[in-house]
């Protein structure tokens, strides 16, 4: 090694002793005679020392030329500081400096390399190799390798085998768009990129592997939001010989393994919630369980007395904001404008103020007694000085809005902190949902997922009630995890596929590998992924999943730093039997 | 879990107990009225059994009516055997049966679920999830499982990172070909699939990430041979502020580590051998060491002496074959056809008989006396009893027709035991190689391999003769591994492109992001990438890599089981806006 220490471990214990760093010049400070560098590597900042009279000229002055991010390796003694710094683990010692050499000049850094940076996204996306200094987004990838040491930890300790699924497989168009990859040996013939490994783990359980697991790149051509990539990692799983309650403790214990083991944290026992219960009482299949504010619906109490919009609704709906009376005026109009906002959709809020001498004032006091409001107050046992905020309408437009009313108001009071968090498995799935656009019901999970047996005799009078054995883990609000107990026999996959819309020739044609598997001694299975950006994100206390991945591509599916993607030769075109189309005018 | 026990566990210490089990039926013996079934699972096999007038009726007429490979639920006593199984674990007891579940029937299998299968190749790949339920099968899997676990306890314990870097890259066709994925959102431009996450290492270590790893998948688009996949796996690593002897002594570490803790074996110190030397005396940059048979080099005893064949040959080599002088006339016979085969190449075979009594009998004695053979007896230190094989011809031919029949006289003596390992580092390849096709120097290792500084000044007059810091790991005659020190400066690398024939627009289209990076600050640093694939295979005695692979593909990129590649949608290709050319004539 080049060094004999890292820029991190030296202490007052090893003064005296001579040493040879390496690393990048985080600042200089040269104060006339006395010459100070802090030297800066992945596991710290070791503070150099250089004084006019005892460090040679020669070496001075290479010191004084010394730019930032100039990679140095420098020999010298370690010494007691005369002033401490007691923030930093080195802080005790100094290194005086004996000889200096720079292995590499560097330019100037576009952007600061700090804890705060001065560079914008763009340009620390295309200089991400520089970014990768900085504290922060280091600190964020070794998180990362922490979660896939401690994954890996648990599942290997419950006989879990990891096995690689292949990359370059079939298109397989239900569900989100593939990647797909021309084949130069097959001309006019492609391979896909993964959605997931889904089929292969269904296939291994088949072969009676029977506990599987991988930390897996999948890939989906999507259009971009500002947390989805079109390549991102999965904790992939599957059992075989299991109960849904079995793959709920199993995983369950792997998320509070990592609570514990990376961050320390006793996450209680996740308590089980309907994926009904939970559209009910917030409106969202992944609610953010950090705080209470359920709904609760008013119809019976609000309908019937002569107010147009509640008597028209499908469903009035409301929370309790506590402790939120006194809002003025201009707080509660922000509310109705955040409530009427085209992504929200609802047409107006309904507030009930409940002061503080116990009378109540809303802002439909034309249509309903102190009485009646006590009334709507007693079901959200609100007491004085809480604030209700009513929505009506449609039932699932209004969850839906009143959702984010509720997060919006989560957030006000400060209920949606980091370094909280409540996990939850929200359970009971739809099998089904409806499909305006293709006009034709898909698989609310996937089209391998099973039906619970006592709601089958509902596939064909109301596709829409029968229940899935399917769930999700939720922590803070986030769907971080998802699964399902899969259909393991022919004539029931066959039945699936046919009520999806599948021809019997495209369900053959796509599937029917995974059929003919089904008819030679299938065990029941059943297993779940996670999300492991967002897993890593949600660890790391950030919003979005951009620094948790080393290179990220931006919202256009873009690498800004090595520029791709880009043109290929014609001669590359040629061999793969593929013609680029002009482009439309 | 639908099981108390798994079928590889039970013991006589469980006598009495009440278990459950899972699994499926290997085979059903039935003797009229005592019925045996051997229940199948990845830990291992139990049986069970009924008896006529014990176990009820329909329970045993059920039993009757299993085929092989059902999936079975058995609820029963553990019993003690009459007549126990010492192969088998599971081999004391028995299940007396008290109740039988079919969890799923099977149709009868395409090949028999054993250790020696009647399938043939296209049939298990085809049925892969049925030849992964194979013993064989199953444990080169779980090989590769603890392959990877135990690389990364040593990696994770040197303070490695695993960093996961980008699938989705950009085309850069130096070296082999590219996989490549259109992209919809950027139409007429491509992403390529990685051949290896060379670049992206690097930059992790400009980015101070000093120690990173990763155990991933790499694609190439070869014409495919036996042992070729088009995607593959390594363990790829990278180190900086290192010399060239740290990352030998780390990776030579980490194959001992490897050789101890997956096999038990204590791999001695791992020699150094340089590619100067391994060509000379094995003719071959991969040498099976577990066996010597050294070249010896003969143009100084052998030319001159008027036999035209070895005088006009560039060079005369041969090797000794212990013990073989005894060879018949047919034996000879047979490895001068071997010698003459189209892929070895060599015009002839000369050979000596270094007979009992102390004589000596060649195939050229016309030229030569018996003092003359005794001359080259004793240049391979040769005994009574051992047998000289002799090449001539153009020197590289003639030294990799020798290694050839170096090889084939290790297999025919036995010296190739597979459960015996040699492992070598081959070092100082030459930087470049004339390529014939291309009319061009190309990178012999890749082009951000370094040049050795004190052979830079041959770059221009003798290009060939300039080594590199590179290095191969090879076990057994096999090239497990291979890497270099990287160049880190900006003017080198752009030396080194030019080298190779890039204009400096297609060295800045294909790779600025790297020369750029170097600007900023690269420490020195190097790494090593090893065949996963391969190095299981090695480890586990085989030579195809395809049964260590749970989803291989075949020799023609196809994945016969999915039926991979395949065509898409017009659909699919209109999104994409790509043309399928028409199939030429």
């Amino acid at each position: 090694m080049l060094r004999t220490h890292t820029c991190g471990e030296l202490r007052l214990s090893d003064v005296n002793k001579s040493v040879t760093l390496t690393g990048w010049a985080q600042r200089t400070r040269d104060k006339g005679s006395l010459l100070w560098i802090d030297l800066r590597d992945r596991y710290g900042i070791t503070q150099l020392f250089l004084e006019e009279g005892k460090t040679d000229a020669p070496t001075l002055q290479l010191a004084r030329s010394i730019g930032r991010e100039y990679v140095l390796k420098v020999q010298g003694t370690v010494v007691e500081r005369l002033s401490k710094n007691d923030k930093m683990p080195t802080g005790d010692i100094e290194i005086k400096v004996s000889s200096l050499e720079v292995l590499n000049p560097s330019k100037v850094p576009p952007f600061t390399i700090e804890d705060n940076t001065d560079g914008g996204d763009d340009l620390r996306m295309k200089y991400r190799y520089l970014d990768l200094r900085r504290n922060p987004v280091r600190e964020n990838l070794q998180l990362r390798h922490k979660m896939a040491q401690q994954t890996r930890v648990y599942l290997d300790g419950l006989n879990f085998i990891e096995v690689e699924t292949p990359v370059l497989i079939k298109s397989t168009p239900e569900g989100a768009r593939d990647f797909v990859v021309p084949s130069r040996m097959n001309p006019g013939e492609f391979y896909a990129l993964p959605q997931s490994p889904q089929t292969f783990k269904q296939l291994l359980m088949v072969s009676g592997f029977d506990r599987y697991y991988q930390i897996v790149k999948c890939f989906r051509d999507e259009d971009l939001r500002a947390d989805r990539q079109p390549e991102f990692t999965q904790i992939d799983c599957e059992m075989a010989f299991i109960s849904q309650e079995d793959i709920l403790n199993t995983f369950e214990g792997l998320v509070r393994h990592l609570f514990k083991h990376v961050k320390g944290i006793d996450l209680p026992a996740v308590p089980h919630m309907s994926y009904a219960e939970a559209m009910k009482s917030y409106g969202s299949d992944k609610p953010d369980t950090r705080f209470e504010m359920k709904f609760e619906e008013l119809n019976d109490l609000a309908q019937g007395k002569g107010f147009q919009v509640f008597d028209s609704a499908e469903l009035v709906v409301g929370i309790c904001a506590k402790g939120c009376a006194e809002y003025t005026r201009k707080q509660l109009d922000e509310l109705t404008e955040f409530v009427k906002k085209p992504q929200i959709g609802a047409k107006g809020l309904v507030y009930v103020q409940c002061k503080a001498d116990g009378s109540f004032k809303s802002s439909v006091d034309k249509f309903y007694s102190g009485e009646d409001l006590k009334k709507w107050a007693g079901k959200f046992n609100a007491q004085p000085g809480d604030l209700l905020l009513i929505l009506s309408g449609e039932r699932t437009k209004t969850q839906k809005a009143l959702n984010e009313l509720r997060l919006k108001m989560g957030d006000l009071l400060g209920l949606r902190d980091k370094n909280k968090f409540a996990a939850l498995w929200v359970i009971d799935f739809p099998l089904l949902e409806w499909n305006e656009e293709t006009n034709r019901w898909h698989a609310m999970h996937h089209p391998f997922t099973s039906p619970k047996r006592e709601d089958l005799h509902l596939l064909d009078s109301q596709p829409g009630q029968v229940r899935a054995n399917a769930y999700d883990m939720v922590i803070n609000g986030t769907e971080v995890g998802g699964g399902s107990i899969r259909i393991h026999d022919r004539p029931t996959q066959q039945l699936m596929f046919t009520k999806l819309g599948f021809s019997e020739a495209e369900a053959k044609k796509q599937f029917g590998f995974l059929m003919d598997a089904f008819e030679f001694g299938a065990p029941p299975h059943g297993g779940i992924a996670f999300g492991f950006d967002r897993l890593c994100s949600l660890f790391g206390g950030a919003d979005s999943i951009r620094d948790f991945i080393a290179f990220p591509k931006n919202n256009a599916g873009r690498d800004m730093m090595i520029d791709t993607p880009s043109t290929i030769s014609q001669e590359q075109l040629d061999e793969l039997g593929i013609d680029v189309k002009e482009a439309k005018e």
